[in-house]
């Protein structure tokens, strides 16, 4: 009798779903959309029917089935409460219960979007062979998973590994999404990079070949100038692996992880991305803790669903 | 049968010993020289007659003792390996093997001493009722303890909770002993009072009661002042509390714990340390983490001898 895990990474647009055998090997996977009219009340349901299909089509009963593992784009608590998620227009209810319901399965576990990506990394990515990660995603925002002997620190409200808005520049004016100034995504995200290029092109008349563009610079663009030792990209590089570094630095001297691993579309430039922030990551931390690993995330948009399969294994 | 656990607090200068019984209630206290000559070879042997010597007194044998939890001044693995404790000349060995060779007593449990004191205050003390407390102890440096789930984070390195090297002032110009610039403690600890107050003093002329003292001034000094309304001690307190509720805001955006527990000798002010740190703390924090709790320490110097028992319990 083969054994199945189904592992779920739940996204405001789309959701992934994965097939995995026992062994946490993907078997198959595929997306359907995430309907998020009726405040979110398809959702589950969808997931549900979807898994009911595929059950059918692969010949799979339930008792075949070890368990389901999702991943959810809001605050989870660890017995699988979400506590409101915005983006799916989802209030406070236990996901874990009602998916239960919807597929008669009894294993399942649900997690934070983040810090399920932050498990599979630990687990099939970046992070293989190291118990005790933080894994930073470089996107929209900064995000940020903690991943301690292998297990996802959820924090008490959900909120642990919230890096993305730790206090780095007490000198800012300009507020961050989240209400604060000087937050760590204003400067180290893809959006960040794009704003302070533009500023700078603004308030500077050096030559630079990021002035060739005609729309906002993307961390592709500003790591290729810089990489060709353009001055403008230097100095907004600086900035953005100045702020990283101290930031991970703080994550260092409070979880002491053997490794950062890090992802997101920032980090698609590679091994430069590490070795930037590394540099400035030394600078800022105490003797105890230099020396950490950085590893460049493996799995992309897989890792989801990996960390979710991980949570029904582990 | 009655049974027994031993808490010890290995300090530099002497070793706080603790007979309590199975229920983790203290039964007799006492105190024995830490001797640190010859690279501190004699320290756990001591410890090891004195608790033979008690358990003849008591009429204890091996069989009625559950087991020995002790905190250790060093960085600590989770098997019990000191990494180095440069405090008590050790090097790198294993104090729980050690000790269980020295006492015939199976089940030894070794901490970091922050750490263990961290879990005392917990289990015991001013973080009683909640499971994930980040512990602060304000003395002569920033020390941290973290306890999540009821349990110490080590960190890979047994650096989890550094805390009082979160680098919190880009524009220092003094070395922290840690040889970085900074530091959350050279402002928040006692040691960074008497530093900021007599420089402030020097470089002012503003009146001032802390004029009335010829000695480096204290915690205690400094907030009996503030609280009378004192100018030059309430930019002091600003400074202190700046720096410390922008640090704690980091540890709460990676770790998300339920409370913070205040000690240490700066502590011992009261309330109004807890109402200097919150309101700080909650200028700095995005709002998923606002709101968290504040208390004081109860423990002191028992923090240790209780954290000891609580890892043999648990």
């Amino acid at each position: 009798m083969s054994q199945y895990i189904y592992g779920i990474d739940l996204g405001g647009t789309t959701v992934k779903m994965g097939l995995f055998d026992g062994e946490g090997t993907i078997v198959e996977k595929w997306e359907i959309p995430t309907r998020k009219e009726d405040s979110g009340a398809n959702i589950l349901p969808d997931i549900a029917a979807s898994i009911a299909e595929k059950n059918q089509e692969k010949g799979i009963t339930a008792k075949d089935i070890l368990g389901i593992g999702i991943g959810v784009p809001g605050p989870i608590t660890e017995d699988g409460q979400v506590l409101k998620c915005v983006n799916l227009g989802w209030g406070i209810f236990s996901v874990a219960e009602e998916l239960q319901k919807l597929t008669g399965v009894s294993k399942v576990k649900v997690g934070n979007d983040a810090n399920v990506a932050a498990l599979g990394e630990q687990w099939r990515g970046g992070g293989r062979g190291f118990d005790s990660i933080v894994m930073v995603t470089l996107g929209t925002g900064v995000g940020g998973g903690i991943i301690l002997n292998g297990r996802i620190l959820t924090g008490s409200n959900g909120a642990a590994g919230e890096i993305g808005h730790l206090s780095v520049n007490p000198h800012e004016t300009r507020s961050c999404a989240c209400g604060k100034k000087g937050c760590l995504e204003q400067y180290s995200s893809a959006t960040g990079i794009t704003r302070m290029s533009a500023e700078k092109l603004k308030e500077s008349d050096q030559p630079s070949e990021l002035r060739q563009y005609d729309h906002p610079i993307t961390g592709l663009e500003l790591f290729k100038a810089y990489k060709n030792g353009d001055g403008l990209a230097k100095e907004i590089v600086g900035v953005f692996s100045h702020y990283l570094g101290k930031g991970l630095s703080h994550v260092a001297a409070v979880v002491d992880p053997q490794a950062f691993v890090i992802g997101g579309g920032v980090s698609k430039n590679g091994q430069i991305v590490i070795d930037v922030i590394k540099e400035e990551y030394e600078k800022n931390v105490m003797f105890a803790l230099k020396n950490k690993q950085f590893r460049l995330a493996e799995l992309g948009n897989d890792a989801g669903m990996y960390g979710a399969v991980r949570m029904v294994l582990g």
